[in-house]
């Protein structure tokens, strides 16, 4: 049975402002190329995944917009949530929309608003997580090796050897946002990879397992699948992540480690470190001039950006707003969008 | 015979980019208000001066854009130069172009992109200043009380006083443009007044010390005056200011001191000093969002600019253009327009 992918795609969030909308989130986004993230989550599975074994998860609000930029993937690929409840409804619901071939195969859950430097690395360490569970009943997550003591992550605790390929581990401990001084001794360790929220499985094993652990979930979800056209079924489930809802609780999950240059690009100061520099360290995007100005992400989704004599900004021209914040602030871009919305301008977030 | 005024409405320049450009200088621009900065410099006259009794010289190729902020004007007072040729051949053409009437009586000659924040008691140096000119054959220059030592602008030396209005005084000299040192002795004299660039004469007065000192001036400005025409007449002047051509050759050059909050608004940075501050000290114009940041120009022409975190900067969106510069450095926009022109990016300049 070939393997089979399921795209999460309805995400929403506030650090990617003003290029990210209510209704033009991060991963429609072409931060780093002329592709948008969603397009190459897709794009890099090739040729490991065949396109029609390639699913995805949105919201009904996003549903066209997802669509359109993957025209190449059937319109029965798509799995719309009538509204937005996290990662576990949508992983659980998904799976029951699917044929039964596709569930009872390989797949891999996979987000869609991530960076991946090196997909060749990226695909090689699938294949190995496709061949574990088609060996063996479990749950795999694809774990990154940490580069540094981010705060803002989950952490996998590597246990015992598994047999299987090299790097094979149980998971010994799940931890999610650890404090500082955790996560330094975590880095130090070497025995820690980051939960980057791709899971490899059988869909028919995650299933079982969610019946075990959250069987109201389960059960909610498969009762929506039958019939998508009941929001409300689907509105009724409880709004958590699948790392809450089942992988934290499992005593026999699996990891594989994933060295592939990932990035969440969880800000404009990620964008930053991700896009090559001019002769004096600024990145931009678009039509950009920086005239004695260093160290600056430059953004025009649209127009043109100038900066004279300024150093260490994120200046973003997008759909009718200009953002400008110190790069080490640039984190806090959720202020921005909750002063809009509190002086109604609902147009701009 | 009521007084007339003639506007010079021709200039162009780079400080205000990216809302200045080349076919909407900064005299078109409302930077300090609702109105364009010719459009108060209109507004400002009345009731001293009826609007028929007002001229407007400007270059052909801003006339349609002058003409439209100023719909209260006759078509036939709008002298346009073929070619900019500077303030004398501005002033001695415009004047050619008068009916005989308008140029025997009491005129005065007033730039357009600078702030007057009390017209009123503009009107009344400048109703002083017709009435002198009305009683003598003499040429008043408006200068402007100094307010600190600036090195950019030319300084009136006062002389001897004169009988007429209180503050009449000759002109002992006329100095362009000194030294820091020089400037805060003037300064601190209290015996030296800025060259505005404001001028009142009976326009044949002006007319004949043309004809003495810039004889070939005079001569081919009138030529052009009775054949407007004849561009090539126009574009053989000599490009000179009527500083240079006239105003400083004079022995008996007279000046009424005007203090009616002139600013001359020179750089986004001047623009900052004149807007009214909000709670943190930054000055919008058009939607502005600051968040945690302080002493800030925002000026959007279009659209919306955010700023968190940041301090001390000039943000400009206008015409497809975003700029960002520091409040202390905003005097060197030209760089980035120098820059933009070399990149051929002729459609942002």
């Amino acid at each position: 049975m070939p393997a089979s992918a399921l795209i999460l795609a309805g995400g929403s969030g506030t650090r990617f402002w003003p290029a990210s909308r209510a209704g033009r989130p991060k991963q429609l986004l072409a931060l780093a190329g002329a592709r948008s993230l969603l397009q190459e989550t897709v794009d890099r599975l090739a040729p490991l995944v065949a396109t029609e074994r390639i699913w995805v998860s949105t919201s009904a609000a996003l549903g066209p917009a997802v669509r359109e930029q993957l025209p190449q993937l059937a319109d029965d690929r798509f799995v719309l949530e009538p509204v937005g409840r996290n990662t576990a409804p949508a992983i659980a619901g998904a799976l029951g929309r699917m044929p039964a071939a596709a569930r009872e195969g390989a797949l891999a859950v996979l987000p869609s608003d991530h960076r991946i430097a090196d997909p060749e690395a990226f695909r090689d360490t699938l294949a190995a997580a496709f061949e574990v569970v088609r060996a063996r009943d479990g749950i795999v997550a694809l774990g990154v090796v940490p580069r540094f003591a981010e705060t803002g992550f989950g952490y996998l605790e590597l246990g015992a050897e598994e047999p299987g390929p090299p790097g094979l581990r149980r998971v010994a401990r799940f931890r999610e946002k650890p404090d500082l001084e955790t996560a330094q001794r975590y880095l130090a360790s070497g025995r820690t990879l980051w939960n980057a929220g791709m899971f490899v499985f059988r869909g028919t094993t995650l299933l079982s397992r969610l019946e075990r652990h959250a069987p109201e979930l389960a059960a909610g979800a498969a009762a929506w699948a039958v019939a998508p056209g009941r929001a409300e079924l689907y509105a009724a489930l409880p709004s958590i992540s699948i790392d809450h809802a089942l992988v934290e609780r499992l005593d026999d999950l699996l990891t594989l480690p994933l060295d592939c240059g990932w990035d969440d690009l969880g800000s404009w100061s990620a964008l930053f470190d991700v896009l090559p520099p001019d002769g004096d360290a600024n990145r931009s995007h678009g039509a950009a001039f920086a005239v004695d100005a260093r160290d600056n992400l430059l953004f025009a989704d649209d127009g043109t950006i100038a900066v004279l004599g300024v150093e260490g900004l994120v200046v973003v021209r997008s759909g009718g707003a200009v953002l400008v914040v110190p790069r080490e602030r640039a984190q806090e871009v959720r202020l921005v969008v909750d002063r809009l919305r509190a002086a109604g301008r609902t147009d701009l977030v």
